[in-house]
């Protein structure tokens, strides 16, 4: 691990992170969230997704669309032209699970890119419900896996040892 | 409560929900959310931003602008002209709180733009301090707060009987 | 109809209209448009929709979206809050048609944001449909009803005397 | 032709396609489209247009912007880095043709961009000329020529044996 | 004058002003700037103009277009939604002189989005004739005129008494 | 030097230049620029600084996010995807400065990206310090050095012999 933060200079300001002398690898990200919320409100997510899909729909276009926003978002961030980013829900006990896989060929990792399509679908999936429940609650917001750049494959404790 | 997701439809499809019989009325939403990391990122963070501020100066600029973008992230969010949105931390044991507070005199609320600016104030946070630890967890993310509107005043239970 | 380009000042050059002196009405407007393709890349879509609602909920999502946008890719479009948008679609011989409603409280009107998302949602269609027809072909853009404003109520012919 | 939507998973959801195996080559896509008004209207672009030229100079500035943002309004697409995008205009009878052609190196085709040029062009051209004909209409939206990629050169029927 | 710097909160992190209190006027503000280059490049570009007007015309728009998203561009500016933005050019000894006025009702000014205007349509002519001089230079960025609000009408000293 | 506007075509209409003949190679491009206020203003900031550093640090991510925007903000430049930006602060008489430096891998250079930088930087400090000062100015925008592409190493005159 690094003995200090990557983003901050010398003199303790934000700076955006050299990529020009690394080099250009094939990058892939999983991370994963989930919204917790009533169980009125989840029955009504999974009967309006069983007949039209519609809640779930609308959060996976939110979701890829905000991984393409991801260098417009967060500040220190380096554009990047994705090669693909997915995104995927699962229904769990009193939450909606929401996964999403980044892949590009780049200089840098695509985490963030993953982490943003997870919160912007899981942001999105709030706002569609919360007429519904207004105690819903967004948690678990983290990277799972990662394949490629210089430090190679990495996983997650507790989430297996999948392949991505 | 409603009975029905108010974004969908009689046929089930996504819909922008009409405001324009609503009246105009000052509205407030409060919103927080956590970012959990190892002791080591706390500590630089901590440290940085006593001598410096920058990581929580930048999460504070990144929220503050996503709230302005959250028309164009959350698919069937009305464009809004905020009055105001802040955002703060609070270092926590283990963990670093962003709480946010939007203002705007609008035909409907303004949760969705607290949610967002703190969405992507912790996803700016976990950007920084990546190199230091892979397994932050972002989580605790929930609306604790509201006022105007038709529905009036809503207070979260668990977070006291605060005035905004 | 006014004798000149609303849009060029009195030397000819490109400007804003100055909305200033308007009232703020509501106003609404019904734009429509239909792309033309093969019954190879119709069967597939209507087959898609049935079960799972993909494509046409996907371009119903980008031309939301894209409506409130407008103000960012029309040069001399005014930035508009929009009140509600809504995308629908039908099922026509040898095509898919798209209607957009527009509605708004302001001093300007809403055609714009109407024809946008009918424009971008026949845009989105083509574009998850294009591996299937090269040849599809988009096409019949056009205003159909607009009411509201100093000009009040009108109706395309030819698209007989609905109410919006 | 694929026997399935390309942009459509196993289960029917909408996904991105995985360009991350497919090679880097030049690409260049030409698509066209028009806009039919009545001749009051099309007299007045023309004289302006002698003059002056900023209703079509808009025109094309605003079809350029928008092929850049091609990977922002159509949710699957790749966001792309454009090697060059330009929109060329013609005088028919009782319309407008626009024409783009755009040029990239990338793992996937330019289509998408040169499409959303001549789209958002025509969107121009009818916001500018809105006041003098509420009837315009907008077609004939469609790729000309495509080289480039695995499946090569590729010209539409109809339009001539041309060399981009 | 005030004795703090208004986005700063009493523990000095940045913030967005509430404006909710505030009242609704009438506000215009007027911009000006210039760029200073050879004989050569300032010749070139008044030949293009006279001829076609493509330079300036297409500074123009992106000027337009800029002031539409000050509220993108500026952390701690409120988002506005423009009654107009103008932008206009005149030849100097030796530079281009480029003025912005720009009118809203809102609760707060827009001398941000003129400025804004000024400045994006300045780094438009230095990129369109950078290649002619590498040299050239963007100054004397600054309000010149202000309407409206609290504070009411306002000149810069040494340009003189006029009406906006 | 290039006989005519390398953004014009033979007809005189805006157009951007098609780079897929260039070779990718590393450039660099350095630019400057300054605001000059009141020394009231200038003492607010500095102080600000001193404590808390928010009003620099908040014009440093405006500077970096805008970098990031170039190829939407002016209508001719390509989209690029920065290896590096970095915007720094220094005090002079009467003034700020504001430099910025962006690195890439690409066909095209980077200067308009770090004139960008500088002008939206400066034009953030504008709008922090403006309830300070009316009259503030900016000026000074300009390149001061170049690295990479076919036309190599560049320094403007009376800026010394740096290396970047």
């Amino acid at each position: 691990m690094p003995e200090r933060l990557t983003h901050i200079d010398d003199a303790g300001n934000a700076r955006m992170v050299d990529v020009s002398p690394k080099q250009v690898t094939k990058r892939t990200a999983v991370a994963t969230g989930r919204i917790e919320m009533s169980g009125e409100a989840l029955d009504a997510i999974r009967a309006g997704n069983v007949q039209k899909g519609d809640v779930l729909g609308t959060a996976r276009i939110a979701g890829i669309m905000a991984a393409k926003k991801t260098g417009d978002l967060i500040p220190l961030c380096h554009p990047l032209a994705l090669d693909a980013v997915n995104v995927d829900f699962g229904f769990e006990n009193g939450a909606i699970r929401v996964t999403a896989i980044a892949t590009i060929s780049a200089k840098t990792g695509i985490e963030m890119e993953a982490i943003t399509a997870v919160s912007v679908a899981l942001v999105t999936i709030y706002d569609m419900a919360k007429a519904l429940d207004k105690g819903m609650e967004i948690g678990g917001i983290r990277l799972i896996a990662k394949e490629g750049g210089k430090s190679g494959s990495w996983r997650a404790e507790g989430y297996g040892d999948f392949e991505v």
